[in-house]
C-alpha cells in the first residue's frame, strides 16, 4: 500500500481501460522514476486536451477544435464521406492513409435494446450534410457485426432517396496477412463470394 | 490518426508501461468520454505525485514526506527489518498486512555485470539502521532469483558481525492456491525438504 496521495493517483490510473491495479502500480512507480521526461509533460497534456477536446459540430469526430482539421481542408472535399461508427474507426481508416474524403461518426449503432434511435446517431445530420456538401458517395465503413450491418442497411434504405448518391461498404475478404487456416467461416465465405479475377 | 494535441497525449500514453498505442488510444478516447470523473482528477493526481514525490530517507520507500508514513509511525518500531528489492515489493508485503515492522528497500540487486555494488544499494544505511534503531532481527525478502539470492547471502554474512541480531528469509513454498502441476520444479523441491508436521 502506498502512501494516500500515491494510492489515490494509482487507483485513478487502474480505471483506465487496460490497466488493472497491477499495472497501475508498474504505471505510477515508472512515472515517478521519469518525473521530468514523462509524468509532468503527461500531466500538462491530460489538463490541456480535458479542456480543449471536443466534438466536431460537423462529422462528430474528436479534436480541439469547433470544426476538425479533415472537415476544415478544402483538400478533403472530395464528395466522398465515410460513416463510421466510431471516433477509434476514424482514427484507424486516417492511419491507412488511404481514403481522402470526409468523415461522420455515428457514435454508436442502432439498437432496440438500448434504445439508440437514428437521432441518436446523427443520421439526419448525415442528411443534411449529404445535401449541404453535394456528397457523390456515401461509404458505410460499419462493423461487420449485426448491429453495424442492420445500421449500414438502416442508412442504406433512409438514402435511397438522395439522386445521383451511390452508397458503398468496405469489401469483405480475407485480411492482409491472413492465413486461410486461421480464418473463421464467414470471412473465408465472403471472399470466395467475393472473388475476383487474378 | 488524432489531431495533434491529443495524438501527443496517446504517444505519451504509449510509453507507459503495460500500454502499447493501441490501448493508448482507447484510454484517452475513454479520458474524454470521462472528462469530468477521470480525466482531471487524474492530470491533478499526477502533477500533485511528480511535485511530491521522494524517496523517504531512512528506508527509501516512496511518498509525499521527508519521512515515509511506515518509518513515522512509533507502532512499526518493532524491531524488525525487512529488507526488499524495490518499492513495489514493499508496498506487495503492505498489502499482505502480516508484517509490522519497518523496511529497508535496497533500490535491486548486486549486480557485477551492471556494475551495482553495496553502495548503490543503500547497504552501509542498512547497517547504520539496525545500530540507530536496535533493531532484533532483518527479514530478507528478495527475490527468490540468482540476483536476490546472492544479494541475500552478501547481506547476511555483512550482517553476521552484529551480535544479538537474527537474519532470517522467507520461506518458500507452494504457493496459497497453488497446484502442484503447475508449479516449477525448483518449488517443489524447495516445498519438500522444507516440509512441516501436519
Amino acid at each position: 500500500m502506498a502512501n494516500a496521495e500515491i494510492q489515490a493517483l494509482i487507483d485513478l490510473m487502474a480505471r483506465l481501460p487496460g490497466l488493472g491495479p497491477r499495472s497501475a502500480r508498474r504505471a505510477v512507480l515508472h512515472l515517478i522514476k521519469k518525473r521530468a521526461a514523462v509524468m509532468r509533460p503527461l500531466a500538462q497534456a491530460l489538463m490541456q486536451v480535458a479542456d480543449g477536446a471536443r466534438e466536431c459540430l460537423v462529422c462528430g469526430n474528436i479534436g480541439t477544435t469547433d470544426i476538425c482539421d479533415i472537415c476544415r481542408s478544402d483538400k478533403r472535399a472530395t464528395g466522398e464521406i465515410c460513416v463510421v461508427e466510431h471516433v477509434a474507426d476514424l482514427w484507424a481508416m486516417e492511419r491507412s492513409g488511404v481514403f481522402r474524403g470526409r468523415y461522420h461518426v455515428l457514435g454508436g449503432t442502432l439498437s432496440a435494446l438500448d434504445a439508440v434511435g437514428p437521432d441518436e446517431l446523427r443520421i439526419p445530420r448525415l442528411e443534411t450534410r449529404i445535401t449541404e456538401e453535394g456528397a457523390s458517395e456515401v461509404i458505410l465503413a460499419l462493423g461487420a457485426t449485426v448491429d453495424g450491418q442492420t445500421t449500414a442497411h438502416y442508412i442504406a434504405d433512409r438514402l435511397s432517396g438522395h439522386e445521383g448518391l451511390s452508397v458503398t461498404t468496405l469489401a469483405q475478404g480475407v485480411p492482409v496477412g491472413g492465413e486461410l487456416d486461421y480464418l473463421d467461416d464467414g470471412t473465408i465465405g465472403a471472399a470466395l463470394r467475393a472473388r475476383r479475377s487474378f
